[in-house]
């Protein structure tokens, strides 16, 4: 198997196996670690949820006893160890000191991660018992297993490398529902990221650089408006590669970033269409997110847009719903490139050249504010009967 | 037919027809009116959203240029005249005159409202000539007829009629999707409400009861989040019942308010049951209000609601999400009065009870953030396929 992923970048090793957390044999525990078990430096965002489950605790607190270092993340599917109380925060502690003991670090040095359902306690015999033979198990060509055993409603594993000069970044994800991730900026789904790096860098410049790429990425995806209580990005940086041009490492964070976040999109639980909404002319920054997030997250325009109806009056009043600053006659909608709404008016446009700007499985939609320069995009879905199919049952 | 709703208080007629503006012959223009044409005290609110449709500027307009006094006013369904420019509001302006000149009143003594499709110029051949029959047809058993001739997607006609201590509060509403208001308070579907009372009270004595009854009924349900363009609520004081006790009208006037926007949940697109959300223990009002909305708006709790799956994990997650003080540790959880969800962690109870209480067409949910004393409602629906089928395409 190729070194896809997170071990593409020198230093890292990975492991997946089925221990027994989902019932019906499916991969549900991971483990990413440098080759040499030795901590490096890492950098993390984390949701802003107030409920955040056990092991976003948990690792929060671990990466500020050691300064922002760690020799590995340990990643758990089929059960979020959430709303769980103190017997959650325990659980996590204590699948950190499992890993440490296999790997022989601190178990501060361990970090944790987990996702599946909320409010059921994890399931620690399968853990515990699993823990000895992932460990074993990890090897350069074990990126493809970690990145399978992440999953839970998405259709397939979700990883991304990318070159830069003398470096590379690499990353698995997971994530197709209670996806609009909060991180760095304001407001956010379980999402889980690991990417790696073998760039020589230090923890307080690794952290810029993937805040930058989470807010341009992670952050500007929503698929149901529902943040989670268990989004986390890390990134690892084994230093192999020695020291690099931090304007390329964060590019190429950014750019591995961007990639996953765009996956997740395409995964989304019932999706037909990944739609990128990006306004414009907004007056000021906030106003252009807050005015693209309230229409990515519009339930009509959701229905629309898998309807392949251009009912663009359902944009105008999402916008001038949002709080951004409006003015009804200087607004303007475009599907595809082909405005269809101009000084806030209906205007006459080519509709079979709509309908098949709709019928893809992308689509970009334009509003433009008309009021300053200010632009933001948000990376949505439609909204189908499939979402509802596979939410309104979960037990 | 029975004098119910708007024209139950002494001194309103009412009238509805349809003159066209739907392709199909339904009921589509309604006028209610003073029994002897002359303006009375009107208080109203209207939709926070900043590209508010044409009807609502004029009649926002109107109101102001006469202290809060009106004659009649004039509903269409079938198009919102909204996102229709320059052209959209000469048109709602026209439409008040073309009915002052039947009714022998000043034009800025009419005011309107629409409800249909954004961004269609309105077609006024049907309505200029719809108006005089329309001005002829007023009577004092009208008030069904202008129900029905304001629904758009609603299955059936809104009516409430309150009797209070000498006078009455009778009103007429439609709704179903793009459905939370945001008059009132902070934020909003079209909705719109005409309610009449025979109560004598100065204009802005009756907007303080207004403004009081629509904040705990019509800002304080959401079936979809979405804020319309149109969403307004007026009501009409006769004077005919002479002086009343104001504390007794204010109940009247919330008492048909709430009972309105029950109606609307009800019929709100594809639903199979109301929910009241109802979030306790909050540490503000605000805190209150925002978690309850955000749990109410929230596409995954919705859909477990619709599947009648009590997964509490989702609320908690959103209380967590909204921005609302919150603690993991002090939440609990009810569905139906039944507790699945205490101090933060899942608690023993009858699932079989539970289940039952989600297999009706009404829901309770109760959230509680173990904080404080402030207590919020929302009242909302189930997301179903049903809203999806209705949402996909409108043309």
């Amino acid at each position: 198997m190729a070194r896809v992923s997170v071990t593409a970048p020198a230093g890292f090793v990975a492991a997946g196996l089925a221990c027994g957390i989902k019932p019906d044999g499916v991969a549900d525990l991971a483990l990413v670690a440098t080759a040499d078990r030795r901590p490096v430096p890492v950098a993390a965002t984390f949701t802003t949820n107030r409920a955040p489950a056990a092991p976003v605790a948990a690792s929060r607190a671990h990466l500020a006893a050691t300064g922002g270092r760690a020799s590995a993340v340990v990643l758990n599917s089929g059960n979020a160890n959430a709303a769980t109380g103190a017997a959650g925060r325990n659980d996590a502690e204590r699948t950190c000191a499992l890993v440490a003991a296999e790997l022989g670090c601190a178990p501060e040095e361990v970090l944790v991660c987990s996702t599946g359902l909320i409010g059921i306690p994890l399931p620690m015999d399968p853990l515990v018992a699993g823990v000895a033979p992932l460990s074993a198990g990890l090897a350069p060509d074990g990126a493809s297993a970690a990145a399978r055993a992440i999953l839970t409603t998405d259709t397939g594993p979700k990883q991304t490398l990318v070159p830069g000069p003398g470096f590379c970044v690499g990353g698995m994800a997971k994530g197709a529902a209670m996806l609009a991730p909060a991180m760095v900026g304001p407001p956010s789904a379980t999402m889980l990221a690991v990417l790696t790096t073998d760039a020589a860098v230090e923890p307080a410049r690794l952290q810029v650089a993937l805040d930058a790429g989470v807010a341009a990425s992670f952050d500007a995806i929503s698929t149901d408006g529902a943040c989670s209580t268990n989004d986390t990005v890390l990134l690892f940086a084994s230093g192999v590669a020695g020291v690099v041009d931090e304007t390329a490492l964060a590019a190429a964070v950014a750019l591995a970033c961007a990639e996953l976040a765009e996956q997740m999109v395409l995964d989304a639980e019932g999706a037909t269409k990944a739609v990128r909404v990006r306004v414009t002319g907004a007056a000021s920054a906030d106003d252009a997110r807050r005015a693209a997030r309230r229409v990515a997250e519009s339930q009509l325009c959701k229905c629309s847009w898998y309807g392949g109806d251009p009912y663009w009056g359902r944009i105008v009043s999402e916008l001038g719903a949002s709080g951004a600053a409006f003015h009804p006659d200087r607004v303007g909608v475009a599907y595809g490139g082909i405005v269809v709404c101009a000084g806030g008016v209906a205007v006459a446009h080519d509709g079979g050249a709509v309908a098949t700007a709709m019928a893809g499985d992308r689509l970009e939609i334009t509003a433009d504010l008309g009021l300053g320069d200010a632009v933001a995009e948000i990376l949505t879905c439609d909204l189908t009967p499939g979402y509802i199919d596979e939410n309104m049952r979960t037990s």
